[in-house]
Parts: structure tokens; C-alpha cells; sequence
């Protein structure tokens, strides 16, 4: 029997208005593991773009801030510690890299959501981006998260989808991918580019639906290998 | 067709070694959500025990530090911004309340890491717990929370597992209810008191177990409704 296959989870904080979403994140952790695969999560040793209080929705820190957060120690909480610097991601140890969605995708991983289009992506997050895309690993992302595999790989013609918002679609389509629209727990397969995606929480209205959005996707992937 | 159940899920912040143990908690939330039930988060408007960064295993402040985490924000991020001050909950407006573990239950709802069975526990979560009880909802927790419910209802003689650590067993002996041993995904059903635990991570090594843990828990609740 073949080992299991293993996936990388890559990480951009603890909750949803600054870091990782974590309903995905955990949907993401949890059908990885009922489809039979193994995981390591994976975040970049870097500092929040700011801090927002969950319960009030107001900014507390920003990027220079003493008291603002770091990336790589907020992921942890959501791997129970068990995470690794994104730095040391290697694509020859896995089989798939998937991106869980939140605001953290758009603020720290890139600066989408100040930038657009014209973004720039985290150093480590462009280079595991294109040797996974090199070393022909599965790719998959969710909610906001596409917005950066489209940055990075987008010059491949790559397909993907965030659901149906036509201001994140065009900066797609302007950095250089294919926006397909889809439905919250639908997912969109690039098989020619192993590049599988699923809007979540930029449609799903339950947790529920997110359950069966990352199933979708992690089913997809697998399917991919 | 009856309305569908409610439930309260009280968190303890965001994060295993300092507050709500993610995985449980969201797991919960998408028990609940398939049951067909819908849910409310509440958390105590208090200040942690104390922050570990996740990532190094560090203490990084403790109550009274500038820089310490407050528990109703923190556990804002598991609930996207959704819950309540738990000074707010009212037991008549709910079917049932659960508390998911972590270190939160032993730190920041009550002091149980730093007191054992002397332990004293967070007047709002004291109060939710008695009221709860009098007004006959179905009271639930996992891992490690089960020790507050016997700290504040241990008088009842009630019945909990928190799986076989026999300090923790001990701990709860001494507080005046009945600790039944458990496996990972089994619950320990105490109908009289109408009390449902499950072990969760004091014995799970999965994240799938927590899956069926949380479901079994859940669905417990539901039959005793």
C-alpha cells in the first residue's frame, strides 16, 4: 500500500478579520484526515499586517506595533503548536499545499486588500508557491485565498474561483487567471495545473457548509494526485 | 414542526494551551449545526490566566500585564465576531449549554490548573452553571471542562468523565461527584442531572476523533432533551 498522502496547510493567523479563518482552517485539518491523508501545518515567520479585536471589530495594533501579532505564533494555536516555519516547506515532501481563506490571506500573506491586483505576495509564500506549481504538487485554496495562487501562478493561466464577487473576480482576471463563478460549496478544478479552489466563506452561510466546501475541495485534490 | 434546539457554547479564549482548544470548539459548533440545532457563543468578559505563544510554548504575559489577552475578544475569533458577554445569558432562552476544553476551562473559567479540586470558578460561569441546572437545560463538556461543572454541580452527585488521568478522576472524586472512566469518542451520560462529557483531547489523538467525539456528545444532549 502507497504511504498516505500529505498535505501542507499554510497558515496566516488565528481568526477570521486577521489571520486564518477557522472554521476552514479546522474543516480543512479535519477532511484531510477523515479522507485517509496526513498533515503539517506550515505559516510564515512574519508580522501581522494589524491586530483586530474580534469582539469589538477595531484595529489594536498595527505592522511596528509592540503589541501587534505575529503570524507564525497565532497559526500555532490553531495546530495545537504542532506547526513549522513556512521557510522550511519543502515540495518534494508533499503531495498537496491547500490555503485556508480569512482576511490573513489578503493582509499577510499578500497585501491584496490594500494593493488588488497589484498586490505583493509573502517571499516564502511566492517561493513555496512556485515549486510546488514546479515540482507538479497538488494547489488548493479557499475563500479569499485564491486571490494569491492567482499573483503568484496567474502568468500559468491558471482557473479559479472565490465564489461570484465581481471586484475580487476582476483583479483576478487582471493578474492574469481564469475567474470561474461558483456556488459556496462547489469546487473549481484546473487540471491541467493541479489548482483546485472553493469559495467558503466568501458565500457559505453555515459551518455546516463549510464542512462540506473543504470535503469537496480535499476530495478534488485527492483526485488530482 | 418545534423550533430547533438551541444551545450555548461558553469559550475560554482561542487557543489549547491558554484558552478554548480550537479543534473542540469548532467541532461543537459543527455538531450543532448538523444535529440541526443552532447555537449562541458566549464567553466571560475576563482578563486569561495568562498568553502562551503557541508556537514556542512561552509565556508571554500574565493577568495584570498590558499586553495580556482578554477572554471574551479572544474567543470572539473562534465565534467570527459572533457572541455575547456571558453575563448576558439567560438558561430559559437555551435547550442546552457546552463548554469545549482546553486550558481556558482550568485557567481562565476557573483556576483548577493552578488549585485542583479547591479550585474557584468565574462568578459568570458559576451562575450560568446553577441556573442552567435549575432550570433543567442539558448542561455538556469535554476534555477538561468537566471539572468546573463538577466544581459548581459536584454537590448533586452528578456524573462526568474527562477519560482516566487519575489525578484529574481524583480531583473531581473530591469535589463531590462520580468520575466514570471513558474512551476517546465514548460519553458519559448522567440523565438524572441531565449532564453529557466526552474525553476529547485528554485522550483523542486525532482530529477526527474529536469529530465523532463532539458528534456523540451532541447528539446525547439532543435524546435528553
Amino acid at each position: 500500500m502507497l504511504e498516505a498522502p500529505k498535505f501542507a496547510v499554510v497558515l496566516s493567523g488565528c481568526g477570521v478579520f486577521d489571520g486564518s479563518e477557522i472554521h476552514e482552517a479546522v474543516c480543512t485539518l479535519l477532511a484531510i484526515d477523515e479522507a485517509g491523508c496526513s498533515y503539517q501545518c506550515f505559516a510564515p515567520n512574519t508580522w501581522q499586517a494589524k491586530t483586530i479585536d474580534h469582539f469589538t471589530g477595531q484595529s489594536t495594533a498595527i505592522a511596528g506595533d509592540d503589541d501587534n501579532r505575529n503570524v507564525l505564533a497565532e497559526s500555532a494555536r490553531i495546530a495545537r503548536g504542532n506547526i513549522l516555519d513556512l521557510s522550511e516547506f519543502r515540495a518534494q515532501d508533499f503531495d498537496a499545499i491547500v490555503f485556508p481563506g480569512g482576511f490573513g490571506a489578503a493582509m499577510n500573506l499578500s497585501d491584496f486588500a490594500a494593493k488588488g491586483a497589484h498586490c505583493e505576495v509573502n517571499e516564502e509564500v511566492k517561493r513555496a508557491l512556485e515549486e510546488s506549481y514546479k515540482q507538479g504538487i497538488v494547489i488548493g485554496a479557499m475563500c479569499i485565498a485564491p486571490v494569491v495562487i492567482a499573483r503568484v501562478l496567474g502568468k500559468h493561466s491558471i482557473k479559479v474561483t472565490i465564489g461570484h464577487e465581481p471586484s475580487v473576480a476582476d483583479g483576478i482576471r487582471q493578474m492574469g487567471a481564469v475567474h470561474e463563478e461558483a456556488g459556496a460549496t462547489d469546487v473549481c478544478v484546473d487540471k491541467e495545473n493541479k489548482i483546485v479552489t472553493t469559495p467558503c466563506y466568501m458565500l457559505a452561510k453555515s459551518i455546516k457548509e463549510i464542512a462540506r466546501g473543504t470535503q469537496n475541495l480535499v476530495d478534488a485534490m485527492v483526485e488530482l494526485m
